[in-house]
């Protein structure tokens, strides 16, 4: 079963390393088309061990009575590839958890948020293994094994240095062939941009709002013309750093937030739970980015150091990052 | 007692509209020097008829036992000068409470923060009776009557048109007869902007930072970076619309604001006693006035948009500025 060439095929064995929402609907999607999917799982495990995954999605609701649980990867083994959904401020827990999943030839697709993750991973396991993918979709945890896909649902996703690159197109296919529509992209670093025209407009004014779902940020005038502002600053930044969007990707955005109807942000979420939110990630990086390279950051700038301090945890996260 | 000549002396009538913690102060330390002060009060009015003033400062406590407390401006009769200290968010009760106070020669001080102020009262009485001025202090209304003067406490005023040049410097003259520090400044904009800089960054944390007082803004490294970065933005500004300032100003603010210890800014108690903040005087008009100039006011547009938002009064407030 295990496959150490660099092409990751329908017979491979794929480990999810963050079971959280995003983890469990893509895996679980993967396991539907009789994929060996093998989820290692923190929460719930054993009431995911008994009742499977329920996952309700606005492109087909399924069930997977029978998933194969892990509450440790060395008992999950050696796998083709390693899917990371875990919160990218978990990212030090990766220093365990991946070794015992390694081979020679396997591929650790990070599907987390925000910069610094194949940074992370390459510095650990070097930059051949890693791919990079970014989720354009909305999904929650409704509760123990229960998750609800709500919106969109694509996946982008590319090689970090060329080698891979036949790699990244395997997994593109495996995930087409999987009822997941995936794209190849030979520049990481521009999905990443792309996806955070969303995150830092949208996560960050859900969490300075004082919780607020999408619905309520759009509703409110003065929010919305924000997460407009934003998303314009932060387009800046990505044509500035050589990976050009149109500014109508805002109106694009805008309107897919409207299909979305209330939907809560898993920066929201964590906020309003006081679990840790993600802000190096997500507003951290790429505002010193920004500042690094000259572009004009200054409402990134004022929601990165606004968050900072409403999470209270200024140094916390960040740290995690090495 | 009145007097008609553009020159106001110890011997004019002065009526303060706004007796709240400002007007008190620097009301009171006039009729200190024997001033005849006619107080305009609407909270507290039969306590401090029965009680009068009392007066911490730093500068030295005194008391007034016994002071001119009116319910109407009609009772109040001529003035040769009306010092306003109204909230700017009622400048709209002004067209009501300025008529009774009028003759020929009145002149009309507004000490009220942000911009938008002078225009209001030229538009209704001529800007010929227009004085502007900016209070550099620290005061709070600790309780009916009571008043508390933190630190500081200079005045700089000057006149709307060049026509009344020698009215302001009559009034800096009896101010300073009378304990107050007072600078004569030909450029009431350039006053503006100087005290922008603080009002923007510091009352604008103390909103979005939950209700914070300056020494919670100070030890926090997040907030108090961000105080310097508002505070280098609006000096930018005021420079970019011809009002020169340093960037030394900011360090020289930021030791002003130690000085403070834990100082609660007027728009934070507004904010937390749910009243109404003067968030288009001190946000609102100088982001316009930014904006209309080209000058770069990105992080200004997310503090003004995020407390419009805060305060749930995104059209209230405006539209009392017609």
């Amino acid at each position: 079963m295990l496959d150490p060439s660099p092409s990751v095929t329908s017979n491979s064995r794929i480990a999810v390393i963050g079971s959280g929402a995003v983890g469990c609907y893509y895996g679980g999607r993967l396991a539907q088309a009789g994929c060996d999917v093998r989820f290692h799982v923190r929460r719930d495990l054993e009431h995911v061990r008994q009742h499977g995954l329920t996952i309700k999605s606005h492109l087909g609701d399924f069930q997977l009575p029978r998933v194969q649980a892990f509450g440790s990867t060395q008992e999950m083994g050696a796998a083709d590839l390693v899917i990371i959904t875990l919160k990218a401020t978990a990212n030090n827990a990766l220093d365990a958890l991946i070794p015992p999943l390694l081979h020679a030839g396997t591929k650790l697709l990070t599907l987390q948020n925000g910069l610094g993750n194949e940074e992370y991973l390459a510095a650990r396991w070097g930059a051949a293994r890693v791919l990079g993918g970014v989720c354009f979709t909305c999904i929650n945890r409704t509760g123990p094994g229960l998750i609800d896909h709500i919106a969109q649902g694509p996946i982008a996703l590319g090689p970090l240095v060329a080698g891979s690159t036949d790699a990244a197109r395997a997994v593109c296919e495996l995930l087409n062939r999987c009822s997941v529509e995936c794209e190849f992209s030979d520049s990481i670093p521009a999905l990443r941009w792309k996806k955070l025209v969303w995150n830092i407009a949208f996560n960050g004014l859900s969490i300075l709002g004082g919780g607020l779902d999408t619905a309520r940020i759009l509703a409110d005038p003065a929010l919305h013309r924000l997460a407009r502002s934003l998303m314009r600053e932060v387009i800046g930044i990505s044509c500035h750093l050589g990976f050009p969007l149109d500014e109508s990707f805002i109106d694009n955005q805008i309107e897919a937030t409207e299909t979305m109807s209330a939907y809560r942000s898993s920066s929201m979420i964590d906020f309003v739970e006081g679990r840790e939110v993600e802000v190096e990630a997500i507003w951290g990086e790429p505002w010193r980015q920004a500042v690094a390279a000259g572009a004009e950051a200054g409402r990134l700038e004022m929601v990165y150091h606004l968050i900072r301090s409403a999470v209270g945890n200024a140094a916390g996260d960040f740290s995690s990052h090495g």
